[in-house]
């Protein structure tokens, strides 16, 4: 079923995913984007990082967030997308083998004045590893589609 | 010179980096992390796409951005990294073959008071094409070691 602005409540928790994090592709990533060494180098990072070993760049991780989001919610939802993201923080490193999962808690919603098709999503997102240590939070603000634009009852809303 | 607290000055600017986006870097990393079809499939995305094209994932111009930085500014800084990043927007699609480069305006500096070693440094920066349109922007908040750790002189600053 597709996910349209009406299907969200506010205090709604949509939980999902198993991303597991790989060392080679931790490598690949901070390779191609975030060349620092405690995200490319193993064996230094395992014996000098404050972070305590090789971690993902925080990029990796918005982007291994990202790809769990596609793939349990936006595959099936009536998005527009993302206006952005507020209060993006990295409370721990992500490390190679651990798994990933995502937690979404709608916390806003506003239909458009202007476009009567839409209406702003405001969700509390955190990814965390399978012991519930969350790795990085965020605030994503989306568009979704409205099911019935404009109709009188839910412009009451 | 290596780039401590010390170093910098609110209301500095600085600007750098080309980043040449190809079609297919936007396939690679989206087919990866972000698989809907208006990154992942060119011919679709054309007829079809409401940003009028093939568009790199929002967080691949994230990605990008910080390539440019690592390059350009944290090669040579002496930073604990990031604490993470408030007001993160794509203000305008990222396209292939377009060349991006970064603005980063010092906005705030704050000397950390637990921690007499370090300090934290807010920044405005901004992701824009060749003709200065924004594509991403958003105000990082970055831990950078003090040269000289809580002097006399630098706890009055």
């Amino acid at each position: 079923m597709t996910v349209y602005f009406e299907d969200l409540s506010v205090g709604e928790k949509l939980s999902f995913g198993a991303y597991e994090v790989t060392e080679d592709e931790v490598l690949a990533f901070a390779e191609q984007y975030d060349p620092q060494w405690f995200h490319t180098e193993p064996e230094r990072a395992r014996e000098q990082s404050p972070l305590g070993g090789l971690a993902a760049s925080g990029w990796h991780t918005a982007s291994m967030t990202m790809r769990l989001l596609v793939d349990h919610h936006f595959a099936d939802a009536a998005s527009y997308g993302a206006i952005g993201v507020d209060e993006l923080r990295w409370p721990n490193p992500t490390f190679p083998g651990e798994t990933l999962s995502v937690t979404v808690e709608v916390i806003e919603k506003t239909p458009s004045e202007s476009k009567p098709d839409r209406g702003v999503v405001r969700t509390d997102l955190t990814t965390a590893n399978a012991d519930g240590e969350p790795k990085l939070t965020m605030q994503p603000i989306v568009l979704y589609a409205r099911r019935n634009p404009g109709s009188a009852e839910e412009r009451e809303e």
